[in-house]
């Protein structure tokens, strides 16, 4: 007798815009995502870590400043009333920065770069460690962007060798080329951060200037020439100083990999530092078998601060990219760990799920059941006999305690016929059909053949 | 050449209070929970689902109330600046309800009422849905509660027979037994709220008090005799009101379900609805071989005031709850769907985790590495020649290639002694030592066994 106060009132709701209620067969779909991204980063021996979804607010804006707070989703505990109507005043003054206490993670190398600030020191170099999960962006949501994605990065951490460039790229293909995607379709755009540096020197750009300069070159090719020549100009860089930059970029990447480097940096220590690096890594992304995936691109700069070093992207069909990342050797300290080289990506399943999509390689979602191990044992049928009925709830019970996945209909229906149709629509691999107490027909549903006989006998044939 | 401006400023960062970073072996632990949890539901029939990890705030408030922000985390988007300004004002003015747009989900079931609202249709009934992710509450840590936590739900939509009742009490024991726990540990402590209906109604409590008095009779024994009778007294209820239900309920306990069902039940078309109901439950779990697994008990109501049949807790040890759920069949209604009776519970990994581990069932690390497939194929050596070095790295890449999770040492070491070493404590299944471009010798990691031979001949023994 329920309570009859309880009497429901309706309503309609829907999901918050930007983010996705994803019913069996569409999480199906991401879960096949993030089981290729496990997989491939666990074979190249990365270990999996997880950190809250919600941080201090302070550990964004320390590294991007105030002004993320307009880019992130900001949360706060309603448990102190005097606390939330003091964060009220402060945000209806207009003060920015940290005043709501957290944030929703807009992506994970903070929550990364803290943990290993953190423990870092208890564990063999390098780190190579993985993570998948949710991130938020605080934006409008269009065609390969939403407010709620996830995300995959592959870091490695207390290295600065090529070898962890390499690998770090090597992971990253592999995930492509697992997902069927070949190197015509995707490329690794691979650049190193400290090239673009020693052209800015050269074209007496300083120091000071450098970080905005390479953010207002990764932008170069969304803005229009004017637009461009105009932001460089509120920075402070001439005209010709722009134009020298965008005509070293043009030569170097009409030139490639192998002119640039023995031809435009025979100069000082630095430039011999960089260049040795840049052939070392491709050397070692040869050995592996992976000359054809990856080209020389100097215009990649990408916009975070925080990239010191080897820099890539990686671009299907020389327009969209789908994950990108570098070296980061100042960020751990930056959140109170020691100086540690490290370098890592970050791939998201929003624009991966929409190339795959494009390109057909999204299997069917028969095959995404199989490859996730969903597809049923057995499908429990009676035959419509009363003990047969009765039958039904024991011989499912007893077929999951064997660990397998066993499913039945629950329509009123006793025509056989139609429930061997509901066995074939789950996909199980048989139908069991209860004949009495003692006797089954398994039917084998991909062979299409069936025997009947002593139930003991014939369901050891089923495996899970 | 990085920005020498970006020159780190030292800040040291925690984790928020009452959340977790989870380093490879701590969520090794984690993902071996959900594993299992992921493989029971499957096996039972169960298709997953998933939704957003926070909602618009009035989801939460027109179920609960506005009382509830005070237990929440309440969320909002920093990209305009004036819509953040005015909520800060309705903070400051001391408003509550639904004042900030978003809130991070304190529970699931929400979400799926929601999404079944929406689209619930379209699918064949009953909808047997499971969800597993992290839930979010604005309380004081402690023991066996934090502010994010992972939680497990399995809710059967659309049906409303005792199968289904049936159905979910098997998915959520088969956990616990396949956890390794055992009845004598664990119980299910089952009810149907209505049996509290008919007692209240009997002792003449009218129909508006029953849910605060269900929720009063769910704390009953965290509360004093005094403090028990204190509430009820406030509730308009008299003290020889509490104590002819108290009375019900203790000889209810004492009887057992039999006698309960069969002598206090005689009565009216309801009570025989109501009895007919619990023997029909009674029994499909002994068919099921779940009769040592629960207890009729009473007692258990079930704070929530959704529920509105059938209701049960977990107990380990007589006192701590890991799971709880029941019947609601006026929630999906409420949620603007059609009228839909519908049965779930939800389980939490802390309680678990803690649970596994007092009870020393939480599997060895190595165990979880080999049950989560963790465990490396193979650890790549060289034997310290210069052409063995070269090779090690393409040696990775074809193993991977192939499917294989292969390591390395990057130590500068060349004592293939103490690479044996890393190779055992990664805890491969072989180590490969390169002799030459050509020649491996091949170490069987747990059979102590070496054979030193043609690299391709001795490398197809290794298999994913």
């Amino acid at each position: 007798m329920p309570d009859p106060s309880a009497k429901p009132t309706k309503r309609t709701f829907a999901a918050p815009t930007g983010t996705r209620d994803l019913y069996p067969l569409e999480l199906a779909r991401r879960r096949w995502i993030e089981d290729k991204w496990r997989k491939v980063a666990v074979r190249h021996g990365f270990d999996e870590i997880d950190g809250p979804t919600f941080e201090h607010t302070e550990l964004y804006t320390a590294k991007s400043g105030d002004g993320i707070v307009g880019e992130i989703f900001s949360t706060f505990s309603g448990k102190d009333p005097d606390a939330v109507k003091e964060m009220g005043a402060r945000l209806a003054a207009g003060e920015r920065g940290a005043i709501a206490p957290y944030a929703l993670r807009p992506e994970f190398t903070p929550t990364l770069a803290r943990m290993f600030a953190a423990r870092g020191g208890q564990f063999p170099k390098p780190c190579k460690w993985f993570w998948q999960g949710p991130c938020y962006r605080a934006e409008r949501p269009q065609r390969g962007r939403l407010r709620e994605f996830w995300q995959w990065n592959c870091d490695i951490l207390g290295s600065d060798s090529a070898i962890s460039d390499a690998e770090l790229l090597a992971v990253c293909i592999d995930l492509l080329a697992s997902c069927g995607l070949r190197p015509g379709q995707v490329q690794v755009r691979l650049n190193d951060r400290s090239i673009a540096g020693i052209i800015l020197a050269e074209v007496g750009i300083p120091n000071e200037q450098y970080s905005q300069v390479l953010d207002l070159l990764d932008r170069r090719s969304k803005l229009s020439a004017e637009e461009f020549a105009w932001q460089a100009g509120k920075l402070g860089v001439g005209r010709e100083q722009v134009e020298a930059v965008v005509g070293y970029f043009d030569q170097l990447a009409t030139a490639g990999f192998e002119r640039v480097m023995s031809e435009m940096f025979p100069g000082d220590d630095t430039d011999q530092i960089v260049t040795d690096r840049m052939y070392e890594l491709s050397n070692r992304l040869d050995d592996a078998g992976l000359a054809e995936w990856w080209k020389f691109d100097p215009t990649i700069v990408r916009g975070l601060a925080y990239y010191t070093g080897m820099v890539f992207e990686v671009i299907v069909d020389g327009e969209r990219a789908v994950a990108g990342g570098g070296r980061y050797d100042n960020l751990i300290e930056t959140f109170g760990g020691p100086p540690t080289p490290a370098v890592g990506f970050g791939m998201g399943d929003v624009v991966l799920s929409l190339v795959l999509q494009d390109k057909g390689l999204m299997p069917s979602d028969k095959q995404i059941a199989a490859d996730l191990g969903l597809r049923p044992n057995a499908f429990v049928i009676s035959n419509g006999q009363p003990e047969s009925d009765a039958a039904v709830g024991p011989m499912l019970a007893a077929l999951r305690r064997k660990g397998m996945h066993a499913r039945r209909s629950y329509k009123s229906t006793k025509n056989v016929g139609k429930l061997l149709q509901d066995a074939a629509a789950s996909g199980a691999r048989y139908a069991v059909i209860i004949e009495s107490a003692t006797e089954v027909t398994l039917k084998d549903m991909d062979a299409n053949t069936q025997d009947k006989g002593p139930a003991s006998e014939l369901l050891a044939r089923i495996k899970p």
